[in-house]
C-alpha cells in the first residue's frame, strides 16, 4: 500500500517466548510482562510505532508502543507491513462516523470509542461541529496533530477541545490537560447536545467527561417513554439529562438532584430553553442524604432515575462500591410510588453486570419492595465493545417496576 | 379482603426442615424435595390452591399446588390470607395490560409473562382483540374459565385461543392441544401483527409458538434501523418479521431464508400486502446448509440475520448447541459485506448469555473476520424477567458490525 506519508518501517519487538496465545487469538492488547524488554526496546519512545512479533517470528500486525507502562502495546492493525500513516487514520475515523450516521439522523453521539473502533485509547465526541477528543494513551497523543487534520477533512468542526484530563493518563507518563485545539469553545455560541428534540447545554470545557454523556441516550429513550403524567426523580442528575427529557415525555414534574451547583445551572438553563421549566425544579444535595430524607418525609414518585457517578475507581473497591449500589437501590426503591418505574445506572469498570444487577436486587428487597426486571443492559451502539474486551462495556443499566 | 367468589381458606402445606431459604428469600417457587409430602399433600389435586408454611410455622403466602411435578408450588400472593378468586385475577391481568399500554402505542405485545406478571405459568399474547393464551401449569389450566371472563371484562377479545402445545405442559400432566376458546380463529378475518408500520398475517392455531415473535420487537427496531439501502438475508425467518422490518425501512433486496414452506406462505403474503414484494425473495431451505452453500458461491450480503429455533432443548444438550451456535455464527459471518452487520440470538433457555457470546465470536474469528459489539441483549419489555428467575431471560441477542 502506496502512502504518500509513511515513514520508515517501525521497529520490531518480541513477545516473550509462550506469551503470544491472546494476540494470536486476537487480543489487541501486549501486557509488558509479555514482551521482551530489551535494552533497544525499553529506549523506543512512549507512543511510537512497532512491530510486534511472537517468539516464533509469527508477524502480529503494527502497534503504539510504550515502554513505560502495563498495557505496553495497542494494536492498531493486523497487517505487519500496514502504513499508519494520514490516509490510515482517516480511513479509520471516517469507518466509526459511517458507522454512527447510519445509527443517528442527527450528528450528537460518541464518534470513536477506543479499541472498538481501531483507534485504541481514543475516545471523540461529537456535539455538532464541536468535539471533545481524549488522547488516553501516549500513541494517541502523538498523533493528535495528525487526527485534527483528519477531523478537519471530514467534518470541518468549528471547534475541537482536548478533554485530557482522564486519571488514565498518567498511567501512560501523560500530563493531566483541557485546552482548546481548534476555536474558541468559550466564544458565543454555546454548545449543545440534540437529543429527543430538546438541545441540552452542554459545557465542553468544564463538565464531567467530555460534558455530556452519550452512553445513557438509549436508556434515557426507555425511560421517558414510560413518563407521560408521571412525576420523575432524577438523582445524581448531572445536567439533567434523564429528567428533562421526562419532561419533555410529558412528565407533571421532575426533581432534578445534584451536589453540583455548575451542573444544577446548566439543567435549569436547558429547561428554560426548552419550555420546561414551570415542571422542573432543581435541588442541590447530596443525592443519598437526599434520598434518605425524602423516604423519611414520605415523598414518592412514578419514575425514580438513580445514574451516580462510579463508586469503585480501582478492583479493591469493589466490594465497598457494591454496598454502595445495594444501599442506593434500597433508598431509590423507597420512593418509587406502587406501580412505578425505577432506573439504576453503574458506570464502575470493576463491577460486573451480575453483581450489579444482585446488589440493585438486594435493595429493592430492603426496601420491602417487590419488583420486575423491564431492562438489564448497558451502553447504546455509539460505544461498541471490542470481543476481545468484555470488561470495556462499563455501563451497567436496570430499569425494574416495582409493584 | 371481602371476594364473593372466595372459596374456602386452602388447605397449608410445610416446607421441609432447613428447606426454606429460598422462599424466604422471595423465590417464587418451591421444588417437590423441599415440601413434606405427606399423604394429604399428594393427595391435593394437581393446580390447587395451598397455603405454604416454613417448618418455624412461618406463613408464605398462597400457592398453586401440583404434588406430582417437580416445580410444586408456583406463588400467587405473599399475603396468606388473599383471597385468589376472580377479583384477584382480573387486578394481576390489568396490572399486566397497563404496563404494556405506557409501553406501547399499538396493542399487539406480550400482555402476560408468566411468573414475572405474577401468573406463574401462564402467557398471553395479543394481537389487537385476538389472544392466543399458554397455561402451562395445572394451577393454570383450572383458572382458565375465569382467565376468560377476567379477559372478557378488561379487552372484550374476538377470538381467543389455547395454545396449549407447549412440551413443558406434560411435566404438569396436562395434555397437548390447540383450541378456540373464544370466537372463530380461522374466521374470515385474518389475524395480523401491527408493527413498524406494517401488518404481519399470523397463524394463531397452526404457526411456531403463539403464532409470532413479540420477544424479537426491540431487536427488529435494531436491525431495520440498520438497513436503508442495504442487501439482507434473514435467515431462520419464519414468517419474515426481521427480513420484512428491514425491507420496509428501504433494504434494496431482502432473501428470507425458512424450512417451512406455511411460514414463508404467510411471510410471502405479509410482503405482497404491504407493498415489499418486488424487494423481497423467498426461499425454502435447511438454513445452515443453504448458508454454507451461498458462502461458496460468494454471496454477499449488508446484513444478516441468524435467529435459529432452539439449539439446545435442555441442559444436556448444551455442549452440542454450542457448537451449533458457533458454526451458525461462521457461517453467517462468512455471508457479511467489508462493514456489514451480523445479528445472532439464541432462543435456548439452557445455554448462558456469556457462553452464548463466546461461541458467537469463536464463530465470527473462524471465519476470518474481525466484528465489534454494537448490542448485546435479550427480549424487550413485556417480556419481564422475575428478579429471582434470571434464568428465565431465555432470549440471547447481539448485533456485530464486521470489517
Amino acid at each position: 500500500m502506496h502512502q504518500p506519508d509513511a515513514r520508515d518501517a517501525p521497529p520490531s519487538i518480541r513477545l516473550l517466548p509462550g506469551h503470544d496465545r491472546r494476540v494470536k487469538a486476537g487480543h489487541p492488547w501486549a501486557f509488558s510482562n509479555e514482551i521482551t524488554m530489551t535494552p533497544a526496546a525499553k529506549a523506543l519512545p512512549p507512543g511510537g510505532l512497532v512491530r510486534l512479533e511472537g517468539d516464533d517470528g509469527a508477524r502480529h500486525g503494527v502497534w503504539h508502543f510504550n515502554p513505560h507502562t502495563l498495557i505496553a502495546a495497542r494494536r492498531l492493525s493486523r497487517d505487519p507491513d500496514a502504513a499508519i500513516g494520514a490516509d490510515w487514520l482517516r480511513e479509520r475515523v471516517a469507518g466509526a462516523l459511517a458507522l454512527r450516521e447510519r445509527l443517528y439522523a442527527t450528528p450528537f453521539y460518541r464518534l470513536v470509542h477506543a479499541e472498538a473502533d481501531g483507534l485504541p485509547g481514543l475516545v471523540i465526541d461529537r456535539y455538532g461541529d464541536a468535539l471533545a477528543v481524549q488522547a488516553n494513551t501516549a500513541g494517541m497523543e502523538l498523533i493528535t496533530p495528525a487526527l485534527l487534520d483528519a477531523l478537519g477533512g471530514l467534518l470541518a468542526p468549528r471547534v475541537v477541545v482536548a478533554r485530557n484530563d482522564a486519571a488514565v493518563r498518567a498511567l501512560e507518563g501523560l500530563p493531566q490537560e483541557v485546552r482548546p485545539l481548534l476555536g474558541d469553545a468559550a466564544a458565543a455560541e454555546p454548545v449543545r447536545a440534540e437529543e429527543g428534540g430538546l438541545g441540552f447545554a452542554v459545557d465542553l470545557l468544564g463538565g464531567q467527561k467530555t460534558g455530556w454523556f452519550f452512553d445513557q441516550r438509549e436508556n434515557r429513550d426507555r425511560v421517558s417513554r414510560l413518563s407521560a403524567g408521571a412525576t420523575v426523580l432524577d438523582a445524581f442528575c448531572h445536567t439533567g439529562g434523564f429528567g428533562l427529557r421526562c419532561a419533555a415525555a410529558g412528565a407533571s414534574r421532575v426533581v432534578l438532584l445534584d451536589r453540583s451547583a455548575h451542573a444544577l445551572d446548566l439543567a435549569a438553563r436547558t429547561a428554560a430553553e426548552n419550555g420546561l421549566a414551570a415542571r422542573t425544579e432543581t435541588r442541590r444535595a447530596e443525592a443519598l442524604d437526599e434520598l434518605e430524607r425524602m423516604a423519611g418525609a414520605g415523598e414518592r414518585f412514578d419514575v425514580v432515575v438513580a445514574d451516580p457517578p462510579a463508586f469503585a475507581k480501582s478492583r479493591r473497591d469493589q466490594p465497598v462500591a457494591l454496598k454502595g449500589y445495594g444501599k442506593l437501590a434500597r433508598l431509590a426503591a423507597a420512593l418509587v410510588a406502587p406501580g412505578g418505574f425505577l432506573f439504576l445506572a453503574s458506570c464502575s469498570h470493576h463491577v460486573a453486570p451480575g453483581d450489579f444487577a444482585d446488589a440493585s436486587i438486594w435493595g429493592i428487597g430492603r426496601a420491602r419492595r417487590e419488583g420486575r426486571i423491564l431492562f438489564q443492559g448497558g451502553a447504546g451502539p455509539d460505544h461498541p465493545v471490542h470481543p476481545m474486551l468484555p470488561e470495556s462495556a462499563y455501563l451497567k443499566a436496570m430499569l425494574f417496576q416495582l409493584a
